[in-house]
């Protein structure tokens, strides 16, 4: 295995890889502007009628489960479907899986019926997929103890997929290795909508093949926390965290980001 | 009656309660970001299927008009008959009431079928729910004239609970007594969603008992307004202060707090 | 022909008209900031039971296609009809036009049983609605070449309407004569629904009458190039210069801005 995070994120702005993202409505304008100061094209598109086709424009789908309804829960599985039959990879954020019934059901639904190509949650979210009792309090990542990378294993394992678990430090398997990221910074769990983030940075990285999705979930959430240190760098609180978050991604240099990379 | 919005909010920050909103599309992800910036925890969830068990969850219950249709129209019912039933504290903004019947309609709807602990809209919005002629045009505040005090006082009692009618000063009455906060800052009407900010920020202190509902919503307007004043002297133009509002809810010091409060 | 965005801005912000949109998921809080911050009033409606009343009340409609389904292209068609019947301005952003069928067919849809005063798309978007073949990539804007001069002709002319195309210089065309604005920056590309802001601030030029469609279309663009110039003074990168968007908004002086339009 090479990881470049640098290689891959050079690769994705010269190809500038349409993302679609069926997400929720808290996060849609964040996860479209992380798309783009990445160096990606974001697309929105939830309506039954449209989402097999635009799918097929796409180099990944992200599926996001934070405001769910059944109309939208049937966009995500055609377009999870139609993602499987052309090879487009496809994330899954489960958010809130464990807070309520509707929505553990409805990621396990899509796990069962799309073939996803990386989990990305936190250790609340993925433990109740993989059927470990967890606290879940609504949507925020809190801290569940346990043994992370176990955790990691595990679901990918169970799951037949790549599962990225984030958290302090992330860790993602393949259910055979597992990586830990150390990269990031508190202040990330002061802004809303980081996690969902960080999976569309990672739906942008699975369209730089021939990286596989094990490497390319990793590089993605080494660059997502690069870039969240250096907006720590110039900005101490919430808000304008949260901008300099973007200005951050647009700027990150391929040329010095393996180096910052801190995976183990 | 003892105030003291630095002690609730310190007790807030302890308990990081989890605040449930069914909002409008429009400030979703500025009321989270508000919620965490406080220091309490959002969530965001407007199914039918779900809306009941995450209210379970929560501390408290905001339910927002802004953008309507029938579907959200039956969770915020469904939400707040739940939490009713829970003896989970309820906020209805009734954004735009006034600007067409539907809105007016619902509000009123709202307001029969759940029991509402605090009413916090502008003069227009409130006036219309009492029956009162105002102007409103949309949804932004604008100011009306007559006396807010008395507007406060007359919504309490007509619909039997906490009214919070905010402007260039706020009042807020359970009935008998009324409170008026002469915090904030002019700026504060020029981002959109700031109103329902002080919505979900007066969710945000409901949590804490056992603070009364009427102490409770003074206190939160009180916070908020400081914060505002505070983001003020750093910025003076809406995109920058709209930033400095989440950093300055963040810093927000429960010790000096107090000493801030301008209440009468 | 009399162009003065400075006068218009100055008209507009002593009469702070309500702008009506129904527009997408992904911007509706940048839209609405971009309203208050020019200095109109937003109102996001967009209830089968609420338009027709709503759009009643405001100065100008912008439908915007952004994030489609079945209800909300009804309840565009229901408020631009009622639009129509009140000589309400109306505003047409056909996002996506050209990448799904469903997006091309609702676009013409629209512009079938609605007469829109403005269509304000990128290239690709308006060759696709005047049958020209053209590459669209999802949502954003890329370069598609060709004459954009004749395109905004052609397509004033076969839609009769004013047509506005928008890109690194826009062109506006009423069939007879075409304006080319050369204001703006390269960083607009880099923040999404920049696009969707371009479509919302003509809509609030529209409301300034006695200014006839062409001009309030160009003064609209002019000034939002202006202000674009202005953000990128104080911001480099993609978080803030969309922060200082709306500063330099708010700031615009209506004394200065004819002479900084770059309008030929």
């Amino acid at each position: 295995m090479s990881l470049s995070p640098g290689q891959t994120l050079r690769r994705l702005r010269e190809r500038k890889p349409l993302v679609h993202q069926i997400t929720n409505y808290v996060v849609m304008n964040e996860t479209a502007n992380a798309t783009l100061a990445l160096g990606a094209l974001p697309v929105m598109a939830h309506a039954r009628e449209e989402v097999e086709e635009m799918v097929g424009l796409a180099g990944a789908l992200v599926l996001n489960i934070g405001t769910l309804s059944p109309h939208w829960i049937d966009a995500m599985l055609l377009a999870g479907k139609a993602a499987n039959a052309r090879d487009v990879p496809v994330v899954l954020d489960p958010v809130g899986a464990g807070a309520t019934r509707y929505r553990t059901d409805t990621a396990r639904r899509i796990l069962d019926e799309v073939k996803v190509t990386v989990l990305r949650g936190n250790q609340g979210e993925v433990a109740t997929l993989v059927g470990v009792d967890a606290e879940v309090r609504g949507v925020e990542s809190i801290e569940v103890g346990g043994d992370a990378a176990d955790l990691a294993r595990a679901a990918a394992r169970s799951l037949s997929l790549v599962a990225s678990v984030t958290g302090p430090v992330d860790h993602v398997s393949d259910g055979d290795r597992v990586l830990a990221i150390a990269n990031g910074h508190e202040l990330l769990a002061a802004v809303t909508g980081t996690g969902c983030m960080s999976s569309t940075i990672t739906g942008c990285f699975l369209t730089a093949k021939p990286v596989p999705p094990l490497e390319a979930a990793v590089e993605a959430l080494a660059t997502f926390g690069v870039a969240a240190e250096d907006a720590a760098v110039v900005a101490k609180a919430p808000g304008s965290f949260h901008v300099a978050l973007y200005d951050a991604l647009a700027a990150l240099d391929p040329e010095t980001l393996d180096g910052r990379a801190r995976i183990s």
